[in-house]
């Protein structure tokens, strides 16, 4: 290995830990604004919701950072093979975090409206949901940084835990509404906040199937489907 | 100019052509799923529904097959510049279809359940919405074909009235399911059709946005909030 060689590697190393270091600071961002709205509905904290929504731009312009930063990388390093796929997964990885943070900035507008309705005991079902969708994005976001490529299969199967206990809550809010029509418009509003949270745990599943293909090369395709069972579920049910 | 320079430049553009002309198809598809949906939806026609259902598969295949050739010419070719804004585009716009031919997706789905509800007039109104969003993603993508960065400002400033009339709509099936609780599964579906209907017009903003970078080199940041205003609203209005 001549001198010159020794350096581009050492170059693109030292670029890849930091385009690493930026997306680990969206993961920790992202998980930190979930957990904030989660705050925010739990105690009707308005102001908790406000910060939630005004930081959502941060997770934005990292995102922009990362892409440009793995574009700068791929043109100038030329990357190839398992290198081409760690810039192509920081790509994508970016992009899910970018959309999860989008999805808590939702929970917290969302959380919003329903501070100002009555107590309901259905908002409560909400925070195991935020939860578990938490959980996700972390181990997604460890699965990513240990490029472990097992335990982000693991996570993925589990996202299918969050589409029922979503799909649950949903058939409540359907039944709730149909007996109480003053609660039509809170109901709404948390159907909304679920179905937010469920697609966070999309995103992380999206995650952890860049992780398979950095590791192994081949995406996963068709596998699983990401999709809740909401459009099946009836109020006479 | 060399010849070798010059064999790099027309490699480049042949190579750029064709990754053109793979989202200007992505384009196309997405727009007859969206039509095809709108289709089952104001016919409640099953299988036309199933149709798209299962198509969208194809338009996922498709932003693959773009990612793959768009890292590749990147890797390659070494774009600089407006070549190399041409391949970020590129990946940036099909990612927004390949998400809109899934909301076109959902809006099949979703359709299946209103065909199974009584006819609705409610149900009537969502077809000019999705009029909107068709027409916004095919202006969309004839500014980007044309990179026309004006037109995509023009187009992208309209997005407020799909958002407007959304928002309409979301408030109307708040006071059906008030005044008729049998009413409450169809029109919650509706609610979330709708609001896949209003992500595609987002998504169709999207490429505008993409339109202008590519021309201009600057990014479009915090101008226009692409979100609806439904968790302000209240069935007690």
């Amino acid at each position: 290995m001549n001198q010159t060689h020794d350096h581009i590697v050492k170059s693109f190393d030292s670029e890849l830990a930091r385009l690493n270091a930026e997306i680990a600071r969206m993961g920790q961002l992202a998980a930190e604004q979930l957990r904030a709205a989660m705050h925010a509905l739990q105690h009707r904290d308005e102001p908790a919701a406000d910060q939630v929504i005004a930081r959502d731009h941060e997770i934005d312009q990292l995102e922009r950072i990362v892409a440009h930063d793995a574009l700068k990388l791929l043109v100038l390093r030329q990357p190839m093979a398992r290198d081409l796929r760690e810039v192509y997964a920081a790509l994508r990885v970016s992009a899910d975090i970018e959309r999860i943070g989008d999805y808590a900035a939702n929970v917290a507008k969302r959380s919003k409206v329903i501070s100002a309705a009555e107590p309901m005991r259905i908002t409560a079902g909400m925070l195991p949901l935020a939860q578990m969708a938490l959980d996700s994005l972390e181990a997604a976001m460890r699965a990513y940084r240990e490029r472990n490529d097992q335990q982000a299969m693991h996570i993925r199967a589990r996202d299918a835990e969050i589409d029922a206990l979503y799909t649950t809550l949903f058939r409540g809010l359907l039944t709730y509404m149909a007996e109480d029509t003053r609660k039509i418009t809170a109901c709404t509003q948390l159907m909304f906040l679920g179905k937010d949270i469920e697609r966070i745990g999309d995103h992380s599943t999206n995650i952890c199937e860049s992780v398979w293909f950095l590791v192994n090369g081949e995406m996963l395709s068709g596998g699983r489907e990401k999709a809740d069972h909401t459009a099946e579920s009836r109020a006479d049910e």
